[in-house]
């Protein structure tokens, strides 16, 4: 299988994109890593950082797009830059699955345009994997599309029930729409419409949840707009953090709070992993015809390995085919 | 002052209520307390936990309105429940603000229909204080309004604005938009269209504030729709509880961990006091013709007190007629 990168994408790139490739060529079955981006510059780091690149392939190209530029520029100025080559690639046949932790809005309107949507869904949306206190969900759209319709919802919910069911293991999984109330009146006429769509849908929806809610980890898919869903996914990060630098504090402050956090230490790592983004690899763009992964941008290269293990999967159980026949047989 | 409160809404009504009515006069300076309600069972209450309800004023009424109930019943079948006989009565002179801890969708309908809105001013919203690492910041509109134009988010920046100045004390606060990224060309056409007209509103308008950066706690007002706000809302107390649970399940997990927990209890203490909502009191309702307060709905003693002080705040510093001046100098 063929898995092309964006060695420029993210702030930790080119660095951290060799590292979890080479990590998962040694690691993986069946796993060939093409990088695209500036060879030279790739060669470069390589060296600086005593690594061989050896078993990695490599597509030249010297432009990169930059997180600040209009998204669109993908298919007009910057229609060379890493992202794009490796998603004409991509289109191509020429690899299987393709990961950027570069910027999100250009790879979505790359994914629509390069790689193209698969037939009938009407938009494609960001897919990511929130931790809680139990097991993880998805947050299903999570900024790719800031006004929806109704349908689009309804995609997205039949779109984030097959990842969960065929890359998560989550058996018939449960499928919630993001509201400020449980009762089916509350929200604006957006969830008014899409939960009525949802109640027929071939999906097992399970109803509203409140946002409240959404930490306390009895759900697998979090349906939403990408305006809200972004907001949602960058309070949940926010929290995150801030809760941390808290935790750390508390457990720094004195010498003798030192030695409590010591007691605790096996706990706070256990923590911590549970709360790690990064295990959980990147966020599919889930609606396109090939298997596209959005990595965090602030990716290392464990983020990169698990985005690879994340990819290899989508391919191997045919996510974009279960979409694809899921639409066909439902008609929305 | 005449202080009117609802001595039946919220989850731990009226027991909390009157405790918290009696530290009132107890503690505060020209503060007389009304409590709106059913007097047999004030009373009742009142003798089972042994309180005297000396210089506490009651009025009789038997019907309370149910927080499944549809808001506008307040103002149709529930027209005599606490809350609408409480919002009367304030319209009606016999007190200077109104504190309730029963549902949200009746009281905004209640002091929209019964009390009435300040001259000019197109929608009521729900403000509230969230605790962040460094200071509080207020949240407009928490949820008053799902559907939302340009020009009441712009009032609602004035309006969180002039209260967070004025109860507060913030010197010029710092008025943020809440969208999906930091440049002005982000969001929804209504982030658009808002960004450009609160650049010339008479606010100290800082820009576009993202989800993540809110518990920073860098800003004074973030303003914004009240679907997308009643979702920040929830997902803030909802992600605090998780972090409070796991906290707790960290530190008493083992015995070696509870030594631990020990030894950094003044620093928790701390922490917990900083996350603790009933210090901030309510949320005003802001846009209303007279202060009316939403206490939360799981307030004890000490979060109604503190409402309390808030709606004394609200009437000593004039900020209804606050607002009502500035929106006929800024003809907004």
């Amino acid at each position: 299988m063929n898995i092309i990168i964006d060695a420029f994408g993210g702030d930790n790139a080119p660095l951290e994109v060799i590292l979890g490739s080479k990590r998962a060529i040694e690691n993986l079955e069946d796993v060939h890593m093409i990088l695209v981006g500036d060879e030279g510059k790739i060669k470069a780091c390589a060296e600086r950082n005593h690594i061989s690149l050896r078993g990695l392939e490599i597509v030249h190209t010297d432009s990169v797009i930059d997180i600040c530029e209009e998204p669109t520029e993908i298919i007009k100025s910057k229609n060379d830059c890493s992202m794009a080559v490796g998603m004409k690639m991509l289109a191509e046949g020429k690899g299987d699955a393709f990961i950027s932790a570069g910027s999100t809005g250009a790879l979505v309107v790359g994914a629509t345009f390069i790689v193209k949507r698969i037939k009938g869904i009407k938009r494609t949306a960001i897919a990511t994997m929130l931790p809680t206190s139990k097991k993880p969900f998805l947050l299903i759209d999570a900024g790719a599309n800031h006004d929806c319709r109704p349908e689009m919802l309804v995609q997205f919910a039949i779109m984030g029930s097959i990842y969960m069911e065929k890359i998560m293991d989550r058996r018939t999984p449960g499928v919630y729409l993001a509201n400020i109330g449980e009762e089916a009146s509350k929200g604006r006429e957006l969830e008014h419409l899409t939960y009525d769509l949802l109640s027929s849908a071939n999906v097992n929806f399970c109803g509203n949840v409140e946002a409240r809610d959404l930490p306390v980890g009895d759900i697998d898919v979090c349906v939403t707009d990408g305006f809200t869903g972004n907001m949602l996914l960058k309070l949940y990060e926010g929290m995150g953090k801030m809760m941390s630098r808290e935790l750390k504090g508390l457990m720094t402050s004195n010498f003798i709070s030192k030695l409590g956090a010591l007691c605790m230490l096996k706990g706070v790592k256990k923590f911590r992993k549970k709360m790690d983004y990064t295990e959980y690899g990147g966020a599919p763009l889930l609606g396109v015809s090939k298997p596209v992964i959005k990595a965090h941008g602030s990716s290392d290269a464990n983020a990169f390995y698990h985005a690879i293990i994340q990819a290899k999967s989508c391919v191997e159980s045919n996510v974009v085919d279960e979409i694809s026949n899921s639409l066909k047989e439902m008609k929305v």
